[in-house]
């Protein structure tokens, strides 16, 4: 596996290296990240993807756009290159967070060396926080599985996931999937329903890949599946990550997210999303009017990569002149939520459930 | 266009013929029926798919079977071959309707040669009778959109419909379809929102086919995106076809039906089911227990057809050792449905309802 992270800085290239995610389960190419347009390009492109990973390579691509400052005004270059980067992609707030934060620790009382220092510092910092958090996410949703265990008898707890919100789309572990990955450390045994994620594919390709490569058992599903699995009392469990919570519980995920939380609110099945308070928008609280939904490239819904004869090509699917719309997101009303499972623990999908365990917060409200 | 029938018998080469729809959109090829095995490839295979068109393709393989007969006892054969097309695919309750029927009007008090003609003139019958059934459909469905459309002060009546329930699934004017293709030749201005229907693609391959040959404004949007859309007030009606509707209203149709019906309930959105009655299971009355659902090859989820270079491949979209698993149909429960469009009118998705329009089945009950 190399190493495990999705993301680090080479010391020796003085630069950014991640995961190629464009091209996985087909092929794993590793990419260097040199530049701030190298980042953003990066984040829309979607070669790095998920909230918790895209806030990481923004914070890094604010040190990059310092190490790389070659002109007179440094913290208004730093500040276009924040907006530049925050224009990236709407729906993730961890991006605005990250790239905000990091402006927060540049000074035009510090030397641009010791901004530079510090924006680093952050990056780092960030990213260990990410880590720690999906190792959190997972001892707590950890206790749910277990629970659901103790009545399985010994058959495995069947879980169904949406989009990829797994180590590929964070540091390390994941969030709706650091869970699984900690039960099945724990010799607990778990079934992984993947969603395939149209039009992305992100479960097939991403999700199905991380865990066949740790070995947990899965099988990739039609994103029409789910409901007809959850009828059958084939899922126990639905975990998803999230794009953007509000502070009232809506959670903004990928599209297709509120669909498979109806049927499991219609029948009777826990629906958690797994989030990292860095992607909770404590300004909002009305996911569904508020929360900005990305509108994406045609083309993600008209052609699809494929393997033919060992080389990935992309291939149309549609007839040709057929219109086609692409939208990123969807947002799941609190009321459909069973709970919320972030790095301090697990709370009800309401503002009130939020702020227990993120007391701190209150003062902001 | 051509002929603008799905099938149809030639008489001069004695066979039947019908759209390869295995190939659509990326080449429209005619296919040649001479046998009852080449009848129940083209069933398994879906080179004709659809429920009311299956039992029409079927209706003509007993036809074709009795043709070939040259064995001792023509009785016996016409029940083998009603068996071996009735076990092709067990969702669609129109296949064993047509084939009972088909077995009916065999007698051992005809000769060989009476039985044959018997068979043809009861395939023809029943492809007629569904002719109409996708008329009187159309019409009925048309009063909704015209009632709909009466508030939307010109702007197009958005309709959102799942999998292939147009032309291509029956013999003219299809069922789901039927009210769209008549609004539009009436001049009402409507839009539809195209399901891609993972994972065969009928709608995104084969409604926005037939949607764009008759020049009727559409888009594709993958399964995971309605949801979104009815939350958003971006959806009027939502129409869909059946492959089985239980005489208590439950309604089995494409995976992912299912999900869509959550959300249209969800969201205040009528959902109606299209079907003629012979879609109707007068003998089940729970859709969720009782009707069995086809679970397909894998490899239609590991695999996909796209355009390169101008011609089709198929090309594998997943890891290569993960496991998929591929359920053809889902059922809707009757709460979900606000109406059945049927040949003779609409009505509630309860017994009660169908019964009123069908009274001469409350005899069998």
């Amino acid at each position: 596996m190399g190493n495990p992270q999705t993301i680090w800085y080479n010391k020796e290239k003085n630069l950014v290296e991640t995961i190629n995610q464009r091209y996985l389960p087909f092929q794993k190419l590793i990419v260097e990240i040199q530049t701030l347009d190298e980042t953003r390009f990066a984040i829309t492109d979607m070669i790095v993807r998920g909230a918790p990973l895209i806030g990481v390579t923004a914070a890094y691509g604010m040190y990059l756009a310092a190490l790389n400052f070659s002109g007179t005004d440094f913290i208004a270059e730093m500040q276009r290159a924040a907006d530049w980067l925050k224009s990236s992609r709407p729906t993730a707030v961890n991006l605005a967070f990250a790239v905000d934060e990091a402006l927060g620790v540049v000074s035009d009382q510090k030397t641009v060396s010791e901004n530079i220092q510090s924006l680093f510092v952050h990056a780092e910092t960030l990213k260990q926080c990410e880590i720690a958090f999906s190792k959190n996410i997972g001892l707590h949703g950890l206790e749910l599985i277990k629970s659901i265990s103790k009545k399985k008898n010994g058959e495995p707890v069947q879980i169904l996931t949406h989009c990829n919100a797994g180590r590929l789309a964070c540091v390390e572990l994941g969030t709706a999937t650091a869970p699984i990955y900690l039960a099945h450390e724990a010799e607990i045994p778990v079934h992984v329903w993947v969603d395939e994620t149209r039009p992305r594919n992100q479960g097939a390709r991403l999700t199905a890949w991380e865990l066949g490569e740790a070995g947990i058992p899965h099988t990739i599903i039609p994103d029409n599946a789910g409901g007809h699995l959850m009828q059958h009392q084939m899922v126990d469990l639905v975990i998803v990550g999230s794009d953007r919570t509000t502070l009232s519980g809506d959670v903004a995920n990928k599209i297709g997210t509120y669909l498979k939380a109806l049927a499991a609110a219609d029948n009777g099945v826990p629906f958690y999303a797994a989030l990292p308070s860095t992607t909770i928008d404590w300004n909002m609280n009305d996911g569904i009017a508020e929360i900005p939904i990305e509108q994406r490239d045609g083309r993600e819904v008209s052609m699809m990569e494929g393997m033919l004869n060992n080389e990935v090509h992309e291939f149309r699917i549609i007839p040709e002149k057929s219109p086609v719309a692409n939208y990123g997101f969807d947002v799941t009303p609190a009321r459909l939520v069973t709970g919320l499972i972030t790095e301090r623990g697990v709370c009800k999908a309401t503002k009130e459930g939020i702020l227990s365990l993120f007391p701190e917060k209150k003062l902001t409200q």
